[in-house]
């Protein structure tokens, strides 16, 4: 019996079949180590603890100093400095840097009461054992990284549904956030159908083959952050076919079936499926190749997939429909799509000529396309790159991006 | 003191760096079930044990026979035969198809004796219990998938050095490949230094930070399939700095040591890593930013990175030098980067408009650029996917690519 469908183009059927989706996530959540959650979601959002830094640092190998005590220096005419401390790494300048005075300072060292600047070792020469000649003019917090700078005490640095890269991992520690409550994964049944299909430990006799699609489907579910469960290879019979699927709708948090190959054993798929409950089937065939036989539904809160038996079927339309689907019932909020990105700068990027330069930008929706907007920051701040969604490259050759160029923006 | 460090751009100090590694993978061998072998990399080539489909199947639901029993057949004059039975899904068909004689065949169903071609239901019309019309001529191997037509037996289907996607697990399984060898994860020894570091789950003292780049570069070593092993946090003190990496230099794959923030931190780090052993430090100082005081060496088989101390230079240099370097010491070999990839068609795709077609394609990398050359095959056979770099997409309002075009590929 031929099947009539009535064709939805897919990304209108996919974004037709999340709309019935449950608004909040079904999966449970648990709290882990924030060092073991890279790549799970955030069920919570995170206020920062403290500010970070906690106290202003050096983002030099200098000499803390009073600014005032440089205005006007030059290599003619240089400041001289008495240099009355050196700041212990990791710990408090003893006292208090005065009118004239300098304290030597490490890259990160903390600013001692008292100064308001550091100057570059390299702009300094020792002239005694204890006086330096400054031959450069400090402005005011240069070289400082000031406390909070990178984040304020209470301030959200992290949403929750964001799922956690290296510098989330990385963020979360700096603030001694060591447990963080994450989205468990949503738990996806795969029941794979055809009186033909055997496991793939058996040797087929003539006329049957090997089960291709559970292992596919539950690789790419595992991939997208799902835990497959497997129901097994099913016959090509109702009654089994419903038991099994409604003990997976009973279970799991999405249910999909790859059907037989033939018409008859996927309108047997799709009579099971409009039987685990309402609204049931929404999607029957998409305006796709290869895939067009896709079913879509939601019986409850547990969607449903119906895919065509043939494995490349299977896995494609598995990519246009699991990933966006598990991403949403693990409680992923995927403002941004993964892979390279083409973007309009929203302002300059300076860079000097010979040197590869990385410089970490926001992505924004618009309806004229991306916007990526740099999130300029001294290096030593972590929240930088929390706070972008990836990286645009400036090659030695280029010096630099004018505002309004398309850059590639790639995800980091 | 300040840095005179001799600037190398990262591309050229990678490809250098990477030229000294050991040319066999140095990691151990392990065999593991193919169902749970996503990600990993395989470390032997797969040869096919059997041809796949072992038997010729009908790739539609419909009738098979003798195509030259159809020759000339119309609407208007069609061919009559006899259905003299109906081929079981899983078993094989009883008897030979005769001459003007027809099987009733299901998709994936074995192609029974004597026949030679299958016509679609849709071009057929039952007109007595067991006769039908044949409403168009098929020609010979229509709608019939070949025994061997995905794969031969004894073909090599997949090269040593692949990471294993989700169709090449399906791939194995349906070869019956139950167990593979993979290589093991490099073991990425991660070593702190820092006298004002202390561990995240210490409440920092005044002049304290807690450590990120272990944790950062931890995750990125995972999610980049190396095992990190953290070193913990090391005081910038010459003996105990040189104590840890000999160590990890003896225990690990590759060692990693983010230096302490200063320029006599890193300084430090430099020696330590020399007195490792021979060639020592190759490179030291990128022409990039942020992340310009990096060191790369090899001391014997075992890459030395030292990392600059401030977490953003860390992450953003070490995505560009040990993201490349575990996947060699992995075994795996990279010859298509990660992400979507404009590529030029090497011939048309046609597609019909009104739907939305996803085509796989084989990468190919040339002076010019890449090429995108299609893997046209029956959507049954998953080695189609197998043998392809990734997807391009024709949306439903184009009528396809023409050769030459510039496509994006994206990785599947």
């Amino acid at each position: 019996m031929p099947e009539f469908l009535r064709l939805v183009p897919p990304k209108e059927a996919v974004a037709r079949w999340l709309q019935a989706f449950p608004t909040e996530p079904p999966v449970e959540r648990e709290t882990i180590p924030a060092a073991e959650a890279l790549g799970r979601v955030l069920a919570q959002p995170i206020l920062s603890p403290h500010a970070l830094p906690a106290f202003p640092r050096a983002n030099v190998d200098g000499y803390a100093l009073r600014a005032e005590n440089t205005f006007g220096a030059s290599p003619s005419l240089p400041s001289y400095l008495r240099v009355t401390a050196e700041v212990p790494m990791g710990g408090t300048p003893s006292g208090e840097v005065g009118l004239g005075e300098a304290f030597l300072v490490h890259t990160g060292g903390m600013i001692p009461e008292g100064a308001n600047a550091v100057v570059m070792l390299e702009d300094t020469q020792t002239v005694r054992p204890s006086e330096i000649e400054v031959y450069r003019p400090a402005a005011q917090g240069q070289n400082v990284i000031a406390a909070g700078e990178d984040v304020e005490a209470g301030e959200k640095v992290m949403d929750a549904g964001i799922r956690l890269r290296p510098q989330e991992i990385g963020g979360l520690l700096a603030l001694g956030v060591t447990q963080v409550a994450v989205y468990m994964r949503p738990r996806v049944a795969i029941l794979s159908t055809g009186d033909e299909v055997v496991p793939p430990e058996v040797e087929p006799r003539p006329g049957q083959v090997r089960d291709i699609n559970s292992f596919t489907l539950a690789s790419l579910v595992t991939r997208s952050g799902g835990a497959p469960i497997l129901g097994g290879i099913l016959p090509d019979r109702f009654d089994v076919l419903e038991q099994a699927a409604r003990e997976a709708h009973a279970s799991c948090h999405m249910v999909v079936i790859t059907a037989g190959s033939s018409a008859s054993a996927r309108d047997m798929t799709a009579s099971v499926l409009s039987r685990l409950g309402e609204p049931g089937v929404l999607v029957h065939g998409l305006s796709v190749k290869p895939g067009k036989p896709t079913i879509l539904g939601i019986a409850g809160d547990v969607p449903l997939v119906g895919l065509p038996g043939n494995p490349v079927s299977a896995l494609v339309v598995a990519a246009l429909t699991l990933v966006p689907a598990i991403a949403r019932l693990g409680g992923a909020k995927v403002a941004i799509p993964a892979g390279r990105i083409r973007a309009r700068l929203t302002v300059n990027i300076p860079s000097e000529a010979g040197r590869d330069d990385y410089v970490p930008v926001r992505l924004e929706a618009t309806p004229e396309g991306w916007l990526a907007e740099p999130v300029f920051g001294k290096s030593n701040l972590i929240f930088t790159l929390v706070r972008a969604d990836g990286l645009v490259h400036v090659p030695a050759d280029a010096t630099g991006w004018a505002a309004g160029a398309l850059v590639d923006v790639e995800p980091f």
